[in-house]
């Protein structure tokens, strides 16, 4: 609007308000005030008229969050009073590491969890091979990527076979972690391949400039900045080729290798036994709130996805939308903040941007791109601008960034559950027409709105997800009696 | 905080940020980004960090509003498939009646609504007669403070022997009906009262002034003013007592009487529509909220609070909290802002200052002074000054005016159920010390707390109140075997 327009509206505004300041006189309301009957009405407008003008609803925040309170107090109550006390930390244990009693082969999970160091340790061994000239790069490189690809389908393998040992929340820890290692190893590879690529260009080159040069001049610009390199301590390769460096990665919250990590002058103790304790306390909460909560919410809502009965499904999705999303949302906390924090602390390690404020994200497009800033800087560094720089557009580079996270996400489905649906991969083929939509609606609505579906399909986009995966896993496990 | 002290609490949050800029000099940082392993780590908190300094969380107040948001539409449905379509508009106008099937006098709240007209008329003609000097002063106010308190005690009377013909709804409505006539006739006689002491005073001062002064000055300022009003076109006492005046009082949205009302200049007829679809719409709103969720809430609570049951009844409380609070909130804007000023912009009555900003309120006593402003000013004009003005405290007259309002909340509920219990009485006198705790709050702990303690107060005191009289009510009305 212009000032013009603006203008015109106000005076509108004051022209549809009963005050009408001009049609009474200071002289006609000296003269009204000081009637024999106390007169104390005046011409106003009410607070909610529009004429009034009126802003200030401040209170109203404070109302909201009060009523979120007591709606969460009044679940909890309800929860409590039919479920009862349903927290069992021993369960968990049992859970975690697939024990079962009389078994031989007692602990699957970890067993498999403390196999992980071993293809690490066999890439560090190749990548020495190939820069000591043991092994030419071309055979090398194919018997990483062999190396990466076993460390990925490991977890699927050996679930096939021995699929009965293993606890659900054990093998998904086990897919996370090999996914983990999968993306290390890849960034591992990729860098050092770069490495040797770059020096040897430069060593062709400084021959090239030894020979045509006079030998005062032969030390080039390359030779200066490695020396500067070497002044400010930095390792280069293949210097860098040692166990320590590799453990020092794996562990690193960071799943994009470099040579030289930003390191933190000291380990602050306050800041570490604050993410300790958060991450003690945060996963208990997380275990509490999924045994007394989600579990019992999921297991009622079987039968009601059974019936297909469309208003009963978005009753029970609703309810199971709350405790699922508050759980998201500690978990997030507690990896991304208390968890890599507390690792990066431990290491001195200073790149603490494992997330951006998705929260504020006005199209679904912001919010992968911010929410998860391992994974994303991951797949920039080592997917996207190398597809870019080999002459593809972008649009091909985005597209298989995208396929790639999706196969991913439905890896950490798939394989726990041992059960092949594509909901999660359905799932992660919906974000792109929803990204149009909450895009246009940021340009049509106002970021607000694309805020809204951003959180509006974080919210109910995952108990969608898990109640297919339930819903059809039930189908499988149990037998009718027991539905 | 001082800007030093601010100085020194910024200097120490850089200082314990994990960026720390002094460290990596730009020759370094230069040297690190030129290396071959594309490095992209860089020093960076995160932004939960104290240390970041980011405050954007702006995205979590649609977040706020859009779990309100599931949360509502999550109870909505879970209500309709506990207890199915409830909503029954013909239910209601037999409720409102007091109609019974059979029998004979068949409207028994419509006749009371119908002569609540008789004591205003009959208020009317005392005036008059005192006007015109028929009789004499003191004798006619006897008879004004005898019909006032007539309308108040009719209602009680007639629910005395003719109970059984009521219906709730029915005999709260007449109740309001007779308790703002109450309050109207009051401020009617009063009015009028001071404006005959007034015209006496004067009266006298004139004539002591004309025996005094010369012949030419005799013309007093009081005839100036005189002169003045009538300049105006305003009314002077006794022209105010006829039928048309009378009657545009009790219709006007105001309990306190004056001679000149402010009127606006004409009836603006996009406004007059919207009120009257508001009304119409609203009031359907608050019935179907009220037999759909209300009612069911309430009896189903019944049983739960003859257990005694903390933990139930607190459950109880706060699931029936949401939506007796909702319906509240419909009302007030119904009532407060539809309604009044539907009859205000009928009237040409131009003081639209039906409440105030009451939902910003930082205490308790600011609260009851801005959410009814007809009342407050009733209260303020007709017993708080007068009684000050006699020369008694400030503190009496606060005391009396709390005191006339305890009264009446606990008329509204007493009388409509037959049952003088004193809830609602005990949850007036709960105000003053809540009133002191919510100040201290906000002096202590800031004007957030106030006003959270005003809105828990509001949200929660209200559904404890309604279930001790439903509690009660039920004991009394109900068979066990219908518990």
């Amino acid at each position: 609007m212009t000032t013009e327009d603006e203008d015109k509206a106000l005076r509108y505004r004051r022209a549809q308000s009963v005050t009408r300041a001009e049609e009474i006189s200071e002289q006609e309301k000296k003269v009204r005030r000081s009637q024999l009957d106390k007169p104390i009405h005046k011409p106003r407008d009410s607070l909610f008229s529009w004429s009034s003008e009126f802003t200030n609803f401040t209170g109203l925040v404070n109302w909201g969050f009060l009523m979120l309170t007591i709606g969460g107090v009044r679940l909890g109550l309800e929860n409590f009073l039919k479920y009862g006390f349903r927290v069992n930390p021993i369960e968990w244990i049992i859970v975690l590491t697939g024990y079962h009693e009389g078994d031989k082969y007692q602990y699957p999970s970890l067993a498999l969890i403390m196999f992980a160091v071993v293809p690490p340790v066999i890439a560090l061994l190749i990548e020495k091979a190939i820069a000591v000239d043991l092994i030419p790069q071309k055979i090398g490189m194919s018997i990483q990527i062999a190396n990466i690809l076993f460390v990925v389908s490991l977890p699927a393998i050996v679930l096939h076979f021995k699929g009965d040992d293993f606890s659900f929340v054990g093998i998904t820890t086990v897919c996370m972690l090999y996914l983990v290692i999968f993306l290390k190893l890849w960034s591992y590879t990729q860098t050092n391949y770069w490495c040797r690529c770059g020096t040897k260009r430069k060593l062709s080159k400084n021959t090239l400039r030894r020979q045509s040069l006079s030998a005062p001049t032969w030390k080039s610009f390359e030779d200066e900045k490695n020396e500067a390199a070497v002044a400010v301590g930095l390792v280069k390769y293949p210097d860098n080729l040692n166990l320590k460096d590799l453990f020092y990665f794996l562990l690193a919250p960071t799943l994009c290798y470099e040579l030289n990590f930003p390191r933190t002058a000291r380990i602050r103790k306050r800041f570490l036994v604050k993410r300790l304790l958060e991450v003690v306390f945060g996963l208990n909460l997380v275990l509490a709130l999924f045994q007394q909560w989600m579990i019992p919410s999921v297991t009622n809502s079987i039968d009601t996805f059974s019936t297909m009965d469309p208003i009963r499904i978005t009753e029970r999705l609703l309810k199971l939308a709350v405790p699922n999303h508050l759980i998201w949302l500690c978990f997030f906390y507690l990896s991304f903040h208390s968890f890599l924090n507390l690792m990066g602390e431990l290491l001195q390690f200073a790149d603490r941007n494992f997330y951006n404020d998705w929260w504020n994200a006005n199209n679904i497009s912001v919010f992968w791109s911010t929410w998860n800033m391992p994974v994303h800087m991951w797949a920039v560094r080592h997917v996207y601008i190398p597809i870019t720089k080999r002459g593809h557009s972008k649009v091909v580079a985005s597209i298989v960034v995208f396929f790639i996270s999706a196969f991913f996400h439905e890896y950490l489905v798939s394989v726990p559950l041992q059960m092949f649906r594509i909901w999660a991969f359905l799932g992660m083929m919906a974000q792109p027409p929803l990204s149009v939509i909450s895009r246009m609606a940021e340009i049509k609505l106002g970021p607000r709105w694309g805020n809204l579906i951003v959180w509006s399909s974080l919210i109910l986009g995952q108990p969608l997800a898990i109640m297919m995966y339930y819903h059809d896993y039930a189908l499988l496990h149990f037998t009718p009696a027991k539905l």
